[in-house]
């Protein structure tokens, strides 16, 4: 009795994991395959793409599957099928799961690559997309607007995928809330690996963003946790929270040209993150502050050098009364147990604040409403090298209360809070970028509510020992800051192996534009001695260097199509060689469309002369960064000209300007046009450094009498520069409200240069 | 040995019976034993007032209780302990009861008259407030500012109370949110009965306001739940919720002028109550819907004929990108299975468009963004008598999804949706105003999350057997809409047996005055015939009727002072006499400070002659009504001076004014100057009648050249006066945008009446 007993229950126990496992694997070659198997899909299905390239596919995954029996759609093998082409994926109904697939060579039709929703009946909930891949897959036009990942619906997840390069304007993640089917939406990002994300130049860059100001009210719930976001430079916000409940936790931003900024919405926590920079940029930022009752907990500064908006912790001035899309008061803020190593005056306060610029913005922008109600608590400030001014202050500080937070060093900022502590503190680096007190500091203050506090940054009770700053001892040996296994797919590599640079020696210009076509990316040119004629353009559109082996060699043009025509990713190297036109051509062109993603130009010890323009770029284009070093520019009839991007949305088209030691002489108007349009504090970008350089014999054709244009740039060097026999008025305008101020230049005959104060601009919304 | 167990189970049951039920009653006499009291109180003590007078008392009540133990506040017999003079109570702790006190005769020294927080180291969680009056304990100047209750921590409890009569400035109960300490705090206002609140005259008159718009982004979860509103009439919101996720349940709104409304905050939940007004008044109105998120379900409308911002269902435009303390757009709003019965045009969208003002308003208040996905489905329209136009809209209706409702009549308005079905329904009334159709109406509409709607008003369930409308049949014998035996609390009876009026015959000044002031409130002074004279004021501080007992009685006054002193609660009634002055004195003045209630006035065949003003009032008065009928005005300086309110916040000094088939005859200044400042929408009051009126030889010494001045009232009705021989260049100025428009006046030589559409408003915000 008793044994059929037994033999019964395994028995019904093998029916049921046997119904529960039992998949149905149904292999497609073609999308009408695939809708068919889509259309005849059951719980428990696995539809399996056949390897190959999938082209021009828009696949629309409805189905209803259970959680126990989800509906898959997958590859026949991991990395060996490919969506390409003008392609993209949408995904209704419920338990779906989307994995293996690799997204390249395209670019979606739609305003989504991958889209959570086939239409507003068809809305996906329970959903997944894992193990996926989405490469370059940016539109041409970096203008057109789209976002690789949009979430609708509820409980969707997007886990263990890779990402990277996205170029165009558009968060790569959307998280949208319009409906009451879009909120409590207890979305997941998780362990994904965010590959490097370039500088766009201008707003809508973002790498997450959840809502936006029209659903900032809503309940969104959405996790972010665990995932690598590693040079995310795409603008000045990485993540944008613009929704309420948001989570953040255990995340790495890794050297990213941003923050994770609470732009919009409510009662974030942001708990166990760590944010590293290096030595060298003030790009790279912590934790943007806006809004009310914010939790931020156990996170881990590391070398974050950035400034205000970009500071390790930006705490903003708010509008009073703000309108819904711009800045509302921080209240009720709680940042406690954080750690901030070796960090530049981390915690900055009324960033933002603007009240001087009263005159040139209405009354609606002005940011004059002070932090209220903030705790700052259990925080640790430790330097190796003493930053003796660990607060910046904006405005008063008179809303933050400060309680038992530590700082390694003297404090000689204007606000000292007797809640910062000077105290010695012993500290051990555990592993790279990790830096652990040899010693919990236990006088922790206990806050409202911070017995919810029970963890650290590496999940260690604090409820029995607790600590100061982001970490409790004892750590685990083998604590690390950055676990690379966690994130991303696992069969995708995204560290490519680069090529060997080779160097190709040319002799004539039929070599010369023969090997340049060869060429790898990364190879060098070598000219012989000697004069190359041309009379064609020379595309480059890979990183390829162009140098003269001996003595500058020379290359004359004498098409009136542009000598060097630059396409997306060309990085051009130019070193020693001389560069002649025939003054109908311009020296350097941008593709005319579709500049889907950055070009480089760098020039030392270049001579130009006889040209049109230097360079010319269309509007959609972007540099990420021009040099000129050691050079001479004559006889031009203009020199840069990066001014096509006129949205004044605050956009532009080149991210550094870098021109130093160089010569101008005889250029017939404006030697440099470099504009940034538009009021919108949200980009901070254009970077113009002009050191050592002379100016002669210029602008005299300039129809502004204006020598230099740096209109609306924000951060601008400008120094040890000599101007003579310029006929113009003004050689520059530099902007103070940026802290822009000329240094020492030498100024005969030549116009003067002008400091405004505040810019008039234009509102954007 | 079983017995022993058993016993030993007894014996520990006994003792923690015993632990649990031991309370310690202490007695206290004044407040000096009652601070010692609670000083030295423990979880279970119950301290308790001696009956009598507690006057001039400010007791904090702070302690530590327990679920189990809490501390207990109360009277020694429920009614018999009054707290009066100037007092007050804060509690501060957690568990703590406060219950049986009784406030009145007096008004609070602080903003407060009970206040859960005593200070902000000392916060109320899981308090109650239980089985307390609050009557007339209202500040002496009705232009201080305070709250008669006032909420902060968490989890506190204010249930079977009784309020009634607040005259002055400020919410009548008001829950605070500002700091961490006082969010997600699940208050519970419960059982209450609400007596009836005057009209206040202007804004800052709500029953009950959870938040405000700086705190608008907070979750609060108050619950205001099986609460009796009964003729709160303190201004145009009822209840003002203006934080998220707040509930609002049972409620039974009885002729209450004003609307619950939805002003700031998201998420409300407004469910199961009922609104009922009457066939007199356009004042009553249902539920204002602003935000987003809102459900507003199985709620009961009967004989709501409020317009615009009182319509029984007010869906409002909001302002695009609006300022934190306007008006955010409706969106994603649910309305499903309510009944509106017998109401008028109860369904009004884009409340509030005001696009056509943008000439005198600035755009950041231009409300003109259209309510967008709202759902309104399943809900019943049923009238006995035909109203053909159920729904009114102030702009397009395109962001409204109708389905699935039903109406017993003809819609003949301009927006006509398919989801809006015309249907004979056959009902029948079950008990006073509460209409049941005969039938359930299955065809119901299932939208998205319309399952959570699971019972209906009376809480029948709905998930096996569903209708359109607010209640499901079967209904239980014995419904009614109001059962009064759950609100408010055991021992006070709000209705006070009238006291019988008494006619008072006098024949001499003597006896006026001193019958006067012994007349009890509701008596009737019955002039003989023949002349009074007085040279001093009547004082008029109760209701009071002087009439003459035939032939019109003379009351002929000779000091300078007012010939009547109108106080708080003064309501004169002047029947068939004639008053006369020397020109010295006025007619009717209010006393210049602490017009702490409302007085009214009513003339009816009163002949008025040499006086300098008919009535002068003090800013801080308010009349409710004045009406003046079948008399003649004449020999005067100047007329109704109802102008002393100045604030500019939306604020006046009388409610109604009605003059009728009255003679005005040389009258040297404005014959009347009522005045509403201030730009404020959320005050909607002033109310003109002036119809079958004279006015001859008026005005000529009037420096503005205007006759009547009705500046910034709101409901005017102008119609068949005649004006002859008035030397002015205006008569009045009409405004057009409130629909003002004279009616058929004769007008002979003496200037005209303008219309102007749009005032110039001034912004009080």
């Amino acid at each position: 009795m008793k044994r059929i007993t037994i033999v019964s229950i395994f028995l019904i126990l093998f029916i049921v994991c046997k119904a529960l496992a039992q998949t149905n694997n149904i292999k497609v070659t073609n999308i009408n395959e695939l809708n068919s198997a889509i259309k005849n899909s059951n719980p428990g299905d696995n539809i399996v793409l056949a390897n190959g390239v999938w082209k021009d596919v828009e696949i629309k995954f409805y189905g209803k599957g259970t959680k126990e029996k989800p509906i898959t759609l997958t590859a026949e093998a991991q990395g060996k099928v490919s969506i390409e082409g003008v392609s993209n994926l949408k995904i209704g109904g419920s338990y779906l799961i989307v994995k293996n697939l690799y997204f390249k060579n395209g670019h979606t039709p739609t305003k989504n690559v991958i889209q959570f929703k086939i239409d507003n009946n068809r809305i996906a909930n329970n959903c997944t997309v894992t193990q996926c891949v989405i490469e370059e897959f940016t539109q041409p036009d970096r203008d057109v607007s789209d976002h690789w990942v949009e979430f609708w619906g509820r409980h969707n997840e997007f886990s263990n995928n890779y990402l990277t390069g996205k170029s165009n304007f558009g968060p790569t993640i959307m998280i949208r809330l319009e409906g009451n089917e879009n909120i409590y939406n207890y979305h997941k990002i998780i362990n994904n690996h965010f590959g490097p994300r370039p500088r766009k130049g201008g707003p809508h860059g973002e790498t997450i963003q959840l809502g936006d100001s029209g659903t900032s009210m809503t309940p969104s719930h959405t996790l972010v946790a665990n995932n690598f976001f590693d040079r995310c430079n795409g603008e000045i916000e990485i993540i944008s929270s613009k929704s309420n409940f948001n989570e953040f936790r255990n995340n790495v931003f890794f050297e990213s040209e941003g923050s994770l900024v609470l732009r919009h919405g409510n009662y974030a926590i942001i708990d166990g993150n760590v944010f590293i920079g290096n030595d060298n940029s003030k790009f790279i930022g912590g934790i943007r502050v806006i809004n009310t009752g914010h939790w931020i907990t156990n996170n881990y500064f590391y070398k974050i050098n950035g400034e205000a908006f970009r500071s390790a912790l930006a705490v903003m001035n708010g509008i009073p009364k703000s309108p819904l899309n711009r800045y509302n008061q921080v209240t009720d803020v709680v940042v406690a147990h954080n750690s901030f190593i070796d960090c530049k005056s981390p915690w900055q306060f009324s960033v933002g604040s603007n009240v001087s610029q009263s005159d040139v913005l209405p009354a609606t922008e002005i940011r004059s409403a002070r932090p209220e109600r903030v705790e700052i608590a259990n925080n640790l400030i430790y330097n190796n090298v003493a930053d003796t001014f660990p607060i910046v202050n904006y405005d008063k500080v008179d809303g933050v209360n400060f309680n038992n937070n530590i700082i390694n060093n003297e404090n000689n900022g204007e606000v000292k809070p007797e809640g910062l502590i000077t105290k010695t503190v012993s500290i051990t680096k555990k592993s790279h970028n990790l830096f652990v007190p040899n010693e919990n500091m236990k006088d922790v203050y206990m806050g409202f509510d911070f017995e919810t506090i029970t963890k650290d940054l590496f999940g260690n009770d604090r409820t029995t020992n607790n600590s100061i700053g982001a970490i409790v001892n004892p750590v685990k040996e083998n604590a690390v800051l950055i676990d690379k296994s966690k994130f991303g797919t696992s069969w995708f590599n995204p560290e490519k192996a680069k090529a060997k640079s080779k160097t190709i020696n040319v002799s004539t210009s039929e070599e010369l534009i023969s090997k340049l076509k060869e060429a790898n990316s990364g190879d060098i040119i070598s000219l012989n001695k000697g004069t190359f004629k041309l009379n064609s353009s020379l595309v480059i559109d890979k990183a390829i260097s162009i140098v003269s082996k001996n003595k500058k060699s020379q290359l004359v043009f004498s098409s009136q199509n542009t000598a060097f025509e630059m396409h997306p990713k060309g990085y051009l190297t130019l070193k020693n060689v001389v560069l002649t036109g025939n003054k109908s051509q311009n020296t350097f062109n941008t593709l005319d469309k579709n500049m889907s993603k950055a070009y480089n130009l760098h020039l030392d010890n270049v001579e130009i002369k006889n040209f049109m323009s230097v360079l010319e770029v269309s509007k959609g284009s972007f540099a990420d960064s021009i040099t000129v070093a050691n050079s001479v520019i004559k006889n031009c009839e203009r020199g840069f000209m990066l001014n096509k991007e006129k949205n004044d949305g605050g956009d532009y088209n080149a991210e550094f300007v870098t021109i130093t030691n160089t010569t101008f002489d005889g250029i017939q108007e404006v030697v440099l046009d470099y504009y940034r349009g538009g009021y919108d504090e949200s980009t901070i970008g254009g970077n113009l450094t002009l050191k050592n350089n002379t100016f002669t014999n210029s602008g005299k054709a300039e129809k502004d009498q204006i020598l230099i244009k740096n209109r609306g740039i924000v951060n601008v060097e400008f120094a040890n520069n000599t101007f003579k026999n310029n006929p113009v008025k003004v050689i520059a305008i530099l902007w103070g409200e940026k802290g822009q101020e000329p240094g020492e230049n030498t100024i005969i005959n030549s116009g003067n240069i002008e400091v405004v104060q505040n810019l008039e601009l234009k509102l954007m919304y």
